[in-house]
């Protein structure tokens, strides 16, 4: 099989296959397509879904995950499905009696990783609602994938299920991408961070506003409350704008008595 | 609030509150409930769900999770529904130009076991299927959560936004046996993250003032500056005390017009 690992890849979208082993409900499959395209796969394939394909409801639950109804791939075996594979994890809600290896889903993605970067085709297979996977579609992967959840309450939507391998494996890629590029809310004017002379610049005019309406008394309270109200503001990561509000703020409350002093 | 802590958490079964904020679906509500049991949470609120409460379909759709359903506390107000809460997350596709922090879900996750390991109530905000949370709900959050996943299809579905979150709750209980020591200051009454109903009464009290000294005009432009004001203090993060103390702020800048108007 030399040589058809860029292709495999390619027909992979690069993610591993998600494999639904005998789905019943056409929104659990669409469910699991919205999913899917959420965390960036795209390789669906299906075996011997209950009511037929392609599904009417199945496409209207994907809510615009059509891309990856339309190229879904059925299946009559899961031998077949998972031929051209070379790491498959099997969905379980608790371990099985298996002499199996049992991961969770972010060591599962981990996985996941290590294969398709190796240039490996890789999928997880998710059995169907009521029953879940047979001993023999387990016996077809590697390792078992098991949710750690509520064991009072372990049973999981299919389509949640999906979305926890594909968030475990879109997390993965997220954190090994090479720091987040600096944060353009910040880097504009009205998101920087004030200048610490403005910040002081807010603080005395607050603290000379009351100061004057007596607020800060009796005089051995003073610097404790100025230096609560200042580690408080200090705390919010203020921006210039928002100092400039502040200082308009007190400027508003204050109008009427400054106003009424000049008179 | 001395000896409401224990009582404060088993009314949430000792995790966040899942708040779903004019859900339209019924079906979305179920979705959620069975996801939230999944992960151990049983506090849900809805706020003004559009078809009405209790819902036939929400009840079929949890699969199982009636539980969460009948224990369901429905709210006309984000405010109202938040009122007793320390920390609260809101849950955003991607960061809105807002000056909030920005946090993964297991960054989430890790602040909600925090908080509620210091005996503190917290939630998380999760938007209507269609529009998400508005401005002024996410301006009643200590912080953004945002889902990193695919920039090219990320609108996610309802319930699974609320599996992801409640998965990594339950991770961090899974993984983190030894657990931190509870941070003392939190946990000290003075440090006591204030509850929302109180830094909602401060807003009310400011904004009151700033309406009464022409600040807030004109009126086109009071819903910007309230929502900006209100943001940065969220942003940090205040205490019971220092809420108190800018309440007793905004009374001292006001007292000489309240004082001369009686007059």
């Amino acid at each position: 099989m030399a040589g058809t690992d860029a292709s495999k890849r390619a027909e992979t979208g690069g993610g591993p296959a998600i494999v639904l082993v005998r789905p019943q409900l056409g929104e659990n499959i669409g469910f699991a397509a919205r999913a899917m395209l959420n965390c960036g796969l795209t390789d669906l394939r299906l075996i011997a879904p209950r009511d037929g394909w392609p599904n009417d409801k199945a496409r209207a639950a994907s809510a615009g995950g059509d891309r990856v109804i339309q190229s879904a791939r059925v299946y009559a075996e899961t031998a077949e499905a998972v031929a051209d594979l070379n790491l498959v994890y099997a969905t379980t809600a608790r371990p099985r009696g298996m002499a199996a290896d049992v991961v969770s889903p972010r060591e599962a993605a981990a996985g996941l990783h290590r294969a398709v970067d190796a240039g490996q085709a890789a999928g997880v297979l998710f059995g169907p609602e009521r029953s879940g996977l047979t001993n023999d579609d387990i016996a077809l992967a590697d390792a078992i994938m098991t949710v750690p959840l509520n064991p009072g309450f372990s049973s999981i939507q299919l389509g949640h299920a999906v979305m926890i391998l594909g968030y475990e494996w879109f997390q993965v890629g997220e954190e090994a991408a090479p720091t987040e590029p600096p944060s353009e809310t910040l880097a504009e004017g009205k998101h920087r961070p004030v200048a610490k002379a403005d910040l002081v610049g807010f603080f005395e005019h607050l603290e000379r506003e009351l100061d004057a309406c007596g607020f800060l008394h009796p005089p051995e309270m003073r610097p404790t409350i100025t230096r609560n109200l200042r580690t408080l503001f200090q705390r919010a990561s203020l921006t210039d704008r928002e100092v400039r509000t502040l200082r308009g703020v007190v400027a508003g409350l204050t109008s009427h008595r400054n106003r009424s002093d000049k008179e």
